[in-house]
């Protein structure tokens, strides 16, 4: 605990983290799993190759007929059922890279290594067993593992699943989010007096989407009972994330609705600015994030602490990206609670992006980092070197 | 032009960023925007904040009361239309973060810097003008450019946008790629003898998703009529990426269909491992790719040559990710052709995933990293530390 009992910004985040759900595991087309995590080792259906197969373009041989003149047979190509068809002695097939071995054949002779006259050819003197031959099942045979539990799923693993004939792979689901903004201003006919558009909601939808997760939204006034009844209605949603209504303030019904459904308040308020009222709770396996209605508060918050969750949630490990470069404006002392600024890191330099005031999304849309400044931090000078750490898509490290 | 004459993988890489068509520009509902590139400045279309806004709980005030007691009205909340009544001489109006200021009102004052007694508040003697008041278009007042030409559409963009009132942004459009996997042995029932399935078509459709690109996916055999006839089906398409037949196989109708269609061939051959049979074409504006059959070779390709066109179509700048780490096992010399090497690192640990053969996936398939080894490098031991390029949704910095 810091000045004035709040909770310090790691402690939270750790706290945060083991109160994610245990990542559950479905099985799900191989083609929807891209990005998602296997849930649990993969088996091969089938080997692959699923025939013996040409490495290069050359001739199919038998080791009996090195160093001998043999007669040609007809091209086998990719995809041609020639090779049921046997190889005879004193014969060759001249064969096309990925096409199938004839039965008999032992290597592929690569055209270099021999000298052709008409429709024969002359092999060399010496040829390795299965030279230039990947054997049926030499990548990996029907029944072995071919991919471990927590491996992410590239565009790679789609295509080695699609080679062992796996249709399904068993993974962690994707995450479901229900964002839901709260505020009697946040009117759908912003010309209403005093009514503004919702921007928390579609920003922090955004913000999820691109870590992973499907996203709901919902706008819900300040009313205690509407906020129950829709968060009673959302069935197994593993996160809500709810905006506004976390403060002091009398209209702040969230602690109080979430109290009353029974939900553990893990806790409300960290030694942070901006998002001092963050609020996190538990209901079941439901987590529910309160994060302030204040624009660039939310976005911190939901950086640092609902998209970790999120990623565990779906079986990453990952942290996101830390950097080091050069400020490029001053930046004042910090004396009370951690500050976590926005910057834009281009190239090594990373630029401060100071909000007007602390619902501003203008100056700092462009934001790529945070920065962050402990409490008792001294000024700095442009030029200085400062840590960053990545937000958006591009921030997380496998 | 390095030995027997192929390309250098650097020079090819150039020839191909200078053959990306210039970027259009289409007008898009913002919220369709995320991840895209601003094509023109943003203009807003409203003000914003929409009204004088309080910053912070407190008391809404006159100037000309400041050091005298007042009495307090009814409070004004977030959403209230009440600022249209005045605020009269003498008085105050309670008021919370978010709302809209009444008329006459000349700052807000924290409740800590009052006294309240009942329904009467004493003020400090010094009132700042303007103090923890947002005026109206303070953030962004309508008619200003709020963002620029070339910024990315990140979450906070699209909140940023919603905020000043604009539905729609001039952006580039997404790249339209169409994927063409060409070979008699794709087969759609992989049971018919010497048939596989297409695996590098789904591959590449994920890799190039991932990038961003609008991707569509056809198979055709190796019929030289049948390609024709599907590549002159497609229209304004940006990028077309075909996998196997560019080698100079008997079956290798790529080169000879471009031809007649009138292509210019940029390059065809490029001096690395895998992926040397690289072809690059232009028809039009079209710019078109023909990757190796060999599954890790179309990666390579995918990764080191047409994702980077596909950032530049998007009118996104910025290069992949580089880093250096420790080798996890030795690795052999290099003579020829630069040779690259799919690696995972993890932690600044670099292991090498040296596939089975060079169109084997499973081994490789987590791969985020590609290694370099350039003609004439040397043998490293492992320990040995060695550069890096990431590839996959991790590997753009902006």
């Amino acid at each position: 605990m810091s000045m004035a009992g709040l909770l310090e910004p790691d402690v939270a985040l750790e706290q945060v983290l083991a109160a994610v759900p245990t990542a559950t595991s479905v099985n799900v087309p191989a083609g929807d799993c891209l990005g998602l995590v296997l849930a649990a080792d993969a088996t091969a259906c089938a080997d692959l190759p699923p025939f013996d197969r040409a490495m290069m373009d050359g001739y199919a041989v038998r080791l009996a007929d090195a160093g001998a003149t043999v007669e040609l047979l007809g091209e086998i190509a990719a995809g041609d059922g020639a090779y049921q068809k046997p190889l005879p002695a004193g014969h060759a097939y001249p064969i096309m890279t990925g096409a199938p071995l004839p039965p008999g054949a032992e290597a592929v002779v690569p055209h270099e290594q021999t000298q052709r006259q008409g429709d024969h050819v002359d092999l060399p003197e010496r040829i390795r067993p299965g030279a230039n031959i990947v054997p049926r099942g030499g990548e990996c045979p029907a029944g072995r593992s071919w991919a471990k539990a927590g491996a992410v799923v590239t565009p790679m693993t789609l295509a080695a699943a699609l080679g062992v004939g796996a249709k399904h792979l068993e993974v962690h689901p994707r995450p479901r989010v229900v964002v839901i903004a709260t505020g009697r201003e946040l009117a759908a006919d912003p010309r209403i007096a005093g009514q503004i558009r919702d921007t928390n909601g579609p920003m922090l939808a955004a913000l999820f989407q691109e870590v992973g997760a499907s996203v709901q939204r919902q706008v819900v006034g300040d009313d205690a009972e509407a906020l129950c009844a829709v968060l009673q209605s959302l069935g197994d949603v593993e996160v809500v994330v709810l905006t506004g209504g976390v403060s002091a303030g009398t209209h702040d019904e969230v602690p109080g609705v979430l109290r009353r459904l029974g939900a553990e308040i893990l806790f409300h308020k960290v030694a942070q600015r901006p998002g001092k009222p963050l609020l996190v709770a538990r209901l079941g396996r439901q987590l529910l994030f309160g994060l302030p209605g204040n624009p660039l508060a939310a976005h911190l918050c939901a950086c640092r602490y609902v998209a970790p969750a999120l990623r565990r949630l779906a079986g990453r490990t990952s942290v996101p990206t830390r950097g080091r470069g050069a400020l490029q404006a001053a930046l004042p002392a910090n004396t009370e609670r951690t500050w976590f600024l926005p910057a834009l890191v281009e190239q090594g330099a990373v630029l401060p992006l100071l909000p007007l005031s602390s619902a501003d999304l203008v100056q700092p849309h462009q934001a790529n980092a945070y920065l962050r400044l402990d409490p008792g931090s001294t000024a700095m000078a442009a030029g200085a070197e400062i840590d960053y750490t990545r937000i958006g898509v591009d921030a997380w490290a496998r």
